[in-house]
């Protein structure tokens, strides 16, 4: 089964060497996290592409200086709606019955529905939820990258507040939620390459009730 | 490249046939989410399998009476920490000593950090964080289904707290987050099963910043 062969190859990778991701490879590892479900199909994040090297040079000490940020020739931020509005529903729906070739009112019933349970929650709830939805994507974009043998990073240690400023993610109405430096290891400078990937065993991490 | 293939075949299956998924598949699938990457590897989330016909039966009117419940063989509860302790995050690094044959203090600054960071916020802020992290598990399972060519139908509409007593979750210090019924479609009678399968245009969803 290739997804467990992939996900035992792939670690954290903590030293990356500079060499750079294809883009071939990058528009694949983001059509995975584009491919993601999400909850009624809202997609509720987007995903920024940084290879500029004066941005990533800006980010680096925003998220404790991590090298990767810089080493690795992608960095994908993916960045949650800060709420749901009428609006941004309204378009996704009207999206999907353009492409299904169907009346948008086929979806009235449905939308409305969403509406009247996200509309009246307070913002962080909403914005909890959507972040919930761009993890999802974030964990395909990461087997997507390790099922082409492309190293990534897993992190949520920034400073969240900084780095939507320098994107200007409130004026799009995003706040950021992960990073994903992409590149290759440099097997010879990472500690953590070589140790033993471990997980909570079955008996702890399943509950079996037959 | 498989992952892509995989997702494109996935639906959010919206009736099943009722056919058992051999246990061997769910194993692996089961497997898929335990090697999910999570913050500093702490896999702060538990996953019930539930089989037991009237457990699911009883489930079923907590989920909006979706049929997928019981017409899926195996059931799956993901099922997040309602917080963070000094206890849990101990017992993770001790564990992860002992499977690398490292002394627990290799961990220990780590570990006091992670407890300085965690134990002082409130339980709902850890425990969105880590029903984040169970998100990357539930994609992931989502995945290795799909691979395996076995249909799942991602929920997260249920009401939480019902299920959560049901289970007896809060004694285990756990909250239900989503659920993934595994099973076979049953095309003739799934209205989805033949919908085109909408995402965000690149040029929405994607921004690059070169």
């Amino acid at each position: 089964m290739q997804l467990l062969e992939t996900l035992k190859w792939r670690y954290a990778t903590k030293k990356m060497n500079g060499e750079p991701v294809p883009q071939e490879k990058v528009d694949r590892i983001l059509e995975a996290a584009q491919l993601a479900p999400t909850s009624s199909g809202l997609q509720p994040f987007k995903i920024l592409v940084i290879t500029n090297s004066e941005l990533k040079a800006k980010i680096q000490p925003i998220a404790f200086n991590q090298s990767q940020i810089i080493d690795g020739s992608h960095l994908l931020v993916f960045a949650a709606w800060d709420n749901y509005t009428a609006e941004r529903i309204d378009n996704v729906f009207a999206y999907t019955a353009s492409e299904r070739g169907v009346p948008v009112s086929t979806f009235e019933d449905y939308s409305n529905r969403l509406k009247g349970l996200y509309l009246s929650r307070p913002a962080q709830v909403n914005f909890e939820h959507a972040a919930r939805q761009a993890y999802i994507a974030f964990g395909l974009a990461i087997a997507a990258a390790a099922e082409l043998r492309v190293d990534a990073t897993p992190m949520e240690g920034f400073d969240n507040a900084a780095l939507d400023e320098l994107l200007g993610l409130p004026q799009q109405g995003l706040k950021s939620v992960t990073l994903l430096p992409l590149g290759y290891r440099d097997a010879e400078n990472d500690w953590l390459v070589n140790q033993k990937k471990v997980r909570i065993p079955k008996t702890a991490f399943f509950s079996q009730i037959a």
